[in-house]
């Protein structure tokens, strides 16, 4: 059998072609270690013309570092972080929100439906919180923009969330490890989709959309900022040769990159929401594919049968047809496995 | 004038182009994410063939991730790490070892001197706590080799240290930011430079002697590890395309690069112990350079005037030449400036 | 209106008298500081019979303390500790498991009812996180006996969560703030209600019901015992005049004297599993109660009108008849307040 | 031999019968819990007229715990807290600042003399700090008042100490233990030693003067008490029945009880500064001492041969006349042993 595109996730391609020449051509010559460089400090003009406002832009490696530092940061000097419950924030991070406030956070899950948390059990949650004196203290809310289920919060959640936080003086966070696929599914700005709806901190992802091994953290609430040079430092985030991490965001956004990108993945995942979708798939069909050598993940409990199928954004028109064609193949019949969400709607 | 070679640190120039080229090869097909790849699992082999013995191999993104995840896992469940008092791991990583353990560790600087710490002292130290019950518990003593004053332990002072160490019940860390460096000086094995002298737990140091973004954690004790693949991914240091860290890790020991590497940014650092030289400089002479293009660091106490000159992997014998006449013509004196490590031998 | 019993809490009454004068005898002549003294070092012995088999007991100032030590404890070197979603150690102790973790641990609530967590669902749940890499390591699992609402675990379900625990190689802690009121209801042997069940490490309570400020944890694996003396003194809880602790858990198991004052106070709340009620009270008679002078906590949501009506070990017949008579006499009617939980049986 | 009052430390002896009866006479009744309660919200009131502002009094179980909360508040979100190289707070409390912050604090310990931390090499130590980003920033200083050394800073010296801090904006924190034993030597009033000459934040300490079992933090600067309340609680030092720790702070403080205390203390302790003596004792008569029942505390490196001698609120003259007869009989000589600082000076 033919190598196979492989569905598993948007982290198993390389990079796009335009951030791994940014970096080889980012290679040559000396330049200033740990941040110093000419290309990390042009970061922030960069951010702040993407996002039409001043920000404070630091790259990191992992979208679960910016995820902990945030956690970190708007919880101090300590509180709980409420986060839907389906969110990587919680249950995919090994306890990073406790772990980057040195046992100061608690990530608190909040019920919701379709991947996003509900403004009102958000809000009836925080006030029983701040009703009993011996809870850890309401801190921040943290919102996963595009979700885990493949949904996008349209401007209107986000703004419902925004208001129950700020009337209760907690600071918002986005978790936008796929800001990109949200962006050009709800076709607004950055800036609408975030410090115009009032986030205040935001995980800036990249790598699931193209870039190799950076991410970053953008701070619209510059005075939210100043801890980070340490925290980032002693988090082992500060990479000495940060070069090679800000170009790779300087090349995703230049000439709309992560959009484009984010766009493509986005359309090879048709009648979905953003770039993947999660099917209820007869074992049967399931096995042939994996007899061809396709991969996906499981999503779901045990025993429901459903699968995540990954568009990347190099993910080709072809290979979809082919993935299709399969799977028919194996089922035995023409009808193409329903997207559950769509089902749900 | 010409653009100057950069003699701040070993962290200016890009990667080796072996290296560059292995990032760029990683970059076509798909591969399993977080560690699942074959480059990462091929780790394994590579690195217990380049040290002799079976070791579990983590690559994360710095050096400062590597120190204090080991740190934390050595002073399980809570002590103290034993430090020389002019260690990075001390006191150039915002409080790493306290960070990575959750206020479980203590770092304690030993006094000592060419960046060494006494053996003598550590056993005094040491003995003194265990002794009180109201003190932090020692628990490991971490060596770093090459020293940040550019000396080298010889293998019979590590075997001091680990002989107070063993005696004491404490783990052996090794911070080799610069491992390469010390055993190109040293001419030993990698095998002889680490656990055949007693060392437990090893931060592998690449970024600073030819990688663009990647060091390492090496476990010569197995039952260390047990915790670190957890610990890892909530400090965002489990990378989602970590083939391109562990690629730069798989170039940089193939043919002996990594030696070649660093045996040539000794030479160029000629008369001293490693790779760079700490020079105390008259103010005219930094001032000329300076003027010239030239970036150095400045050590030691304000007013002393001591700078440090570092030679890279990429370093030239025209580039050394050039400096040190660019330096005699401001001097104007035909004496070179002498190596402070020398004059105190 | 004369002075009114006050149902509010077993924390409002002072402490019974043979506690208290045994804390006076205390006061005569010098003793060895820190724990070093014959009533603390008794305490072993002690408690060594009370459960008929060798324990390590360390007295601390209060149960919070003895929870989050516990926490600490079983978590480590870090992971999750499941408890029940009512239970005192999630949500009454800002964030304590966290804190004394220092960020290792995180405290995962589990569903159930009557206060008591479901075995079954605990052995979905670890197993569902055992299942996902990136999830918080289930560590320990700790049960609330008696329980937030006034129930008791009977031996079999305490056994039966023991064994979900024991084959996945979890921890069984034992919040027993309220033991002796559970020991009392179950008529079970100290032995039977803790290690005989399979518990490895227990908060032993004595405040709510006669103490002044002891409580203690106490070790049946007393593998898990090694950290404890350094954890306890850096958290503030070794007394230097340890013995005025002592002798009030001294005084507290001598003679019977925690099971006499737990069985009187649930005799007072008759009817009920242990030494409270919830009652769903009419506002009127809530309104005339707190008119004529008493004291009671709320319980449920806003709006339930639930209160929680506690009897301590000073309780007497008296009060109970008298706060009943009041209430009949707002009530205009002759029917007592219906116990929820009676209702619900 | 008949029983010989204990020298071995200020720990050793029962409460002042003051306390004691305050104890004793606040057990009678029903009171609200955690605090709510008369003796608690009156200490407000009682503090702040004891030193003549407004103040934020928050009891404790132990001086430990005290030190621990402020070094977490002082260093919070994270940072440096700079404390004498012979403090308590740094040595003697098993990692409490690292502990309490979460690893968010490091403790530096300064060179000084005569147990006293030096102003100018403390200004020495943060200089070099702020000029490094890779170090734990500075944020506090604290200044263990009387010392460990049985020295009392003078108000100048405090006040040298503090413009330093300010200068660099670092809080100011008091590690009170003896603070009456200081306050009584200096003849100062309690204002004129706390935040008159700087202070921010106070270690209150009581045990060791006549208490049984309580400390206290007291906020000078009342903003820094804003985390105080969830802080104590879930470090397990929010006692349920706080009125036992309260009424012992009130009868502490009642009618100077605790200067009477102190004075007497340092007289029996004469010609040395505060309530001990450290002495150079030859082996025989170390022998001879603890031969007839005597019992000290040592001191300084082994072999030294010096040994602690401290005298509590209740040692008496006779006491003390005794000690010195017994000593010259073994001593075979008429001089007394001489104290070790009194050489010195």
């Amino acid at each position: 059998m033919s190598a196979k595109k492989n569905f598993y996730s948007d982290n198993v391609p390389g990079a796009a072609p335009e951030i791994l020449a940014a970096l080889v051509a980012a290679n040559a010559g000396d330049t200033a270690p740990y941040g110093a460089d000419p290309a990390t400090e042009g970061l922030q003009a960069r951010f702040g013309a993407l996002f039409e406002t001043e920000v404070e832009v630091f790259p990191v490696g992992t979208g679960t570092a910016a995820n902990g530092l945030c956690a970190a940061i708007v919880s101090a000097p300590y509180g709980a972080v409420y986060v839907s419950d389906s969110a990587h924030v919680h249950d995919n991070e090994c306890g990073g929100a406790e772990f980057w406030s040195g046992g100061n956070a608690r990530s608190i899950p909040v019920p919701g439906s379709d991947g996003k948390m509900s403004a009102a059990e958000l809000a009836r949650m925080v006030d029983a919180a701040l009703a009993r004196p011996a809870e850890v203290p309401p801190r921040a809310v943290s919102i996963t923009q595009g979700t885990e289920a493949s949904t996008v919060y349209t401007l209107a959640e986000v703004r419902a969330i925004v208001e129950v936080a700020r009337a209760r003086r907690l600071w918002v966070h986005l978790d936008g490890a796929r800001l990109a696929n949200a962006v050009a599914r709800l076709g607004s700005t950055p800036a609408e989709a975030t410090w115009k709806a009032g986030v205040d901190i935001l995980s800036f992802g990249a790598t699931k959309n193209g870039a190799l091994t950076a991410d970053a953290v953008v701070f619209f609430n510059r005075e939210l900022a100043q801890s980070m040079r340490y925290r980032r430092r002693r988090g082992g985030h500060l990479f000495s040769k940060m070069r090679f991490l800000s170009v790779q965001l300087e090349a995703y956004v230049a000439n709309d990159l992560w959009l484009r990108n984010a766009r493509h993945a986005n359309l090879m995942a048709r009648r979905v929401r953003i770039n993947f979708v999660l099917v209820a798939l007869p074992q049967p069909i399931w096995d042939g594919l994996v007899a061809e050598g396709y991969s996906f993940s499981r999503r779901g409990a045990p025993g429901e049968g459903i699968i995540r199928i990954v568009c990347a954004f190099d993910t080709t028109e072809e290979d979809v047809d082919e993935l299709v064609a399969t799977a028919k193949h194996y089922a035995g019949v023409n009808a193409p496995p329903l997207p559950v969400r769509e089902r749900a709607g």
